[in-house]
């Protein structure tokens, strides 16, 4: 299998390249490229359907609650990139590389929407660069096989001036040509994206010999962890949407419906918010507590409280929502409404504990013993939660064992949960922010917040 | 967003573990569990859709060609696994861990259908045990996440006792409790796949301080990259059906057919035979040999030749073949018909190329001294191939610059071809195995093997 060749060889290659004259044709050609190494890499691996846009990764249109939303802007990408430079900078560190993900996606807009991986390695790799004022820039270098370089030099990277492009060919060692790439090395440590595969970090190791490689220090993960209030305006639009969507859709439920039903009805709302990928998980009664439970598409019944956890993406980020509710018919036992408030409660006093320059373990503790208090400690398995942006699940994570500090910019799924085998299965998650005063903020506070009660979700 | 949780705590858990009259109740539970954790699962991340099955990732019904054809049977994997242990023993390595994914698909049936990868590793840890007789077997154990216990269980994981499963909690290190479990840990190396992201071998170095982590060495990626004769025959009738598959789809074609349909032909063709994953990409005439001529779902024209680069899967082995060819009514120029015996030249020189103990950069330059002394050495811009088995592409690469030594077991495509912008471009691909007797045959061979001519592919 084939993906692609450089057939840009020879005289008809010289040509292209010094012809002056023929710009509309090279647009149009590579344009056209494009659109073929579409198809080229389609054959090679069917699931995958590549697309190359701006800087958004939503091309839907968007219903009005959104609209005014704007994906990432090209400057701002240009803050992270100095950014990261500076923390390089200040940690004498040569470089930062990271593979098509959401680390790279952060940086320079290559996720894996973008470029998928294979046994090829492209690289992003960004090293500090001092300029003549003395201030620290961004040199932005793409690494990519040889015979692909025409559909790397049209991926949609913002930077400052354009990314170097650097080629490895088929007989050559692409972290050799990766370490050559960086600029001052000498004996500096070069720093990689914590999700590349092993063989990238081991090759480049191998490549840079005397240097250390390994993964970026909490300096430069924080870059991404922390969000801006850029980047807060999606998550919060994302997650308001979720949560009009989940109430709309409840309006349509009713007793009898099946949890088959009642899923498509979420989905359905949630994408016709502007959303895409929606999900939903939808679980009545004790389904909501066994394991075992689930997959007999439950039909709702009137003792039975409906548990949804959903979500979609919105420029790129993702929001994350749980609600657990009755419909206007239910009969709600004592216990249920009961456990729902312990749930509820122990979400509130999460908010309340998560400030800056607590530790996320503090946090987890803190709803933990809400609901220890009440005597349900053993029915609340899990961590409290985790962090969100560009992944549904990232780092920092609000769990016990944990020692990292929660920071203004910090975003974080809280989602207490009790769950009783055979009975009960209460969660409530809204994501919240960590303010400039350092306190924590709903996602969802535009649109309400947390639920108020199992029928004012 | 929440998986799942561990909701068997307390008495209904000591009942259910104490209890010894209720084994068909516990049968039934435990299946019912692995439905809902699928339900649960498929919340978190929509494309995703598991499975469990038994030793093999076929489950649709075979065409007649490859019905006879087993998947890997639970012995083979005692022996892979044993094979392990006796090469962890011969390095003095404490133990191999994996992700899963294809080399834990090998050694132990955890492919990322049944498991997909999250933030919380779930990890294969074999081992090497020295028995009462001297002989050297594998310890077989499981990490989860311990909230998902329960469905980690239910990994159909083939080994001569059963698995031992081990669990970490929210709040602990899962590393800690990986090396934990090495038996004979002392200052061994710990060997990981080279594929484990790179989070999980920084976890590991860790926990483990003074042990060496590291992508395990070539004695133990052999153990995948030679394939068995069982494996060669799974092998084999992919490539038998695909080659098939193509010859029934060309007989459908016509002057003036769609690379679209065409494609779709095959694809379609690839599906009826049983192969799963089906995928053709389906170039005319020059879009065969320009990046920027494809996307256009060009028509074929008599003075075109097609290109179709196709496969699919058998019991989760892998098919890859291209064909060039004319049809019935093309006019076939004498330098496409040149090219095309360049080409096909080159394609047997590297078959006899490729025997035991030849290095793999010298079969990729015997193909290309071939092309090279027709003097279109510029317009061949590619490696020669690339292994496969579990993967499409998979180590070792018959390319310039590498010194793998090629063994018998091993598998490669062997797709020469020549590009020439604005007009031809030819590949030819079949892929073969190396014989016990230490010379290649192509993995086609049942069914005719390398095409004959453009008109009989």
């Amino acid at each position: 299998m084939k993906r692609n060749a450089n057939h840009w060889e020879g005289s008809t290659w010289k040509f292209w390249k010094t012809s002056q004259r023929n710009r509309c044709i090279r647009v149009l050609v590579v344009a056209l490229s494009v659109i073929c190494a579409t198809v080229v890499l389609f054959a090679e691996n069917p699931p995958y359907i590549p697309y190359i846009n701006t800087f958004s990764s939503s091309g839907s249109k968007l219903s009005p609650h959104c609209a005014n939303v704007s994906p990432i802007q090209e400057f701002s990408f240009y803050a992270r990139q100095r950014s990261l430079a500076q923390e390089l900078f200040n940690a004498n560190a040569a470089a930062y590389i990271a593979e098509p993900g959401p680390s790279a996606a952060y940086f320079a807009n290559i996720s894996n929407s973008h470029w998928r991986l294979s046994e090829r390695p492209l690289l992003l790799i960004v090293s500090p660069v001092v300029d003549d004022h003395g201030e620290v820039q961004a040199n932005i270098s793409v690494l990519s096989p040889k015979f692909e370089t025409t559909r790397a030099k049209l991926l949609p990277i913002p930077g400052q001036s354009p990314p170097n492009f650097f080629e490895w060919a088929e007989d050559t060692d692409p972290y050799a040509v990766a370490v050559s790439t960086i600029h001052n090395l000498g004996s500096k440590p070069i720093y990689v994206d914590d999700s590349v595969r092993l063989f990238i970090a081991e090759g480049l190791q191998k490549a840079s010999a005397g240097n250390l490689v390994a993964s970026a220090p909490v300096a430069i993960r924080l870059l991404r962890e922390r969000k801006s209030s850029e980047e807060i305006d999606i998550l919060k639009c994302a997650n308001e949407a979720t949560l009009l969507a989940i109430r709309e859709a409840r309006e349509k439920m009713y007793i009898g419906i099946r949890e088959s039903e009642a899923g498509k009805l979420i989905r359905d709302a949630i994408t016709s918010t502007g959303l895409k990928d929606a999900y939903a998980l939808t679980l009545f009664g004790e389904n909501a507590a066994l394991p075992h439970g689930g997959g007999t598409d439950r039909v709702l019944g009137a003792e039975d409280l409906v548990l949804i956890d959903c979500g979609g993406t919105l420029h790129g980020y993702r929001s994350d929502l749980t609600r657990t509710f009755a419909l206007p018919g239910s009969i709600v036992s004592p216990q249920q409404l009961s456990i729902w408030n312990i749930v509820h409660e122990a979400q509130s006093t999460a908010l309340n504990a998560a400030r800056n320059g607590t530790i996320t373990a503090a946090v987890d503790r803190a709803a933990r013993e809400v609901i220890e208090g009440y005597g349900y400690g053993e029915y609340f398995t899990h961590r409290l939660g985790h962090g969100i942006g560009l992944e549904t699940h990232e780092s920092p994570y609000l769990r016990g064992g944990s020692s990292d500090i929660i920071l203004p910019g910090h975003t974080f799924s809280n989602e207490p949960g009790i769950y009783i085998e055979g009975g009960i299965g209460i969660r409530l998650e809204d994501c919240f922010y960590i303010d400039e005063n350092g306190e924590g903020q709903y996602l969802t506070a535009g649109v309400g917040g947390q639920a108020n009660n199992p029928w004012d979700p």
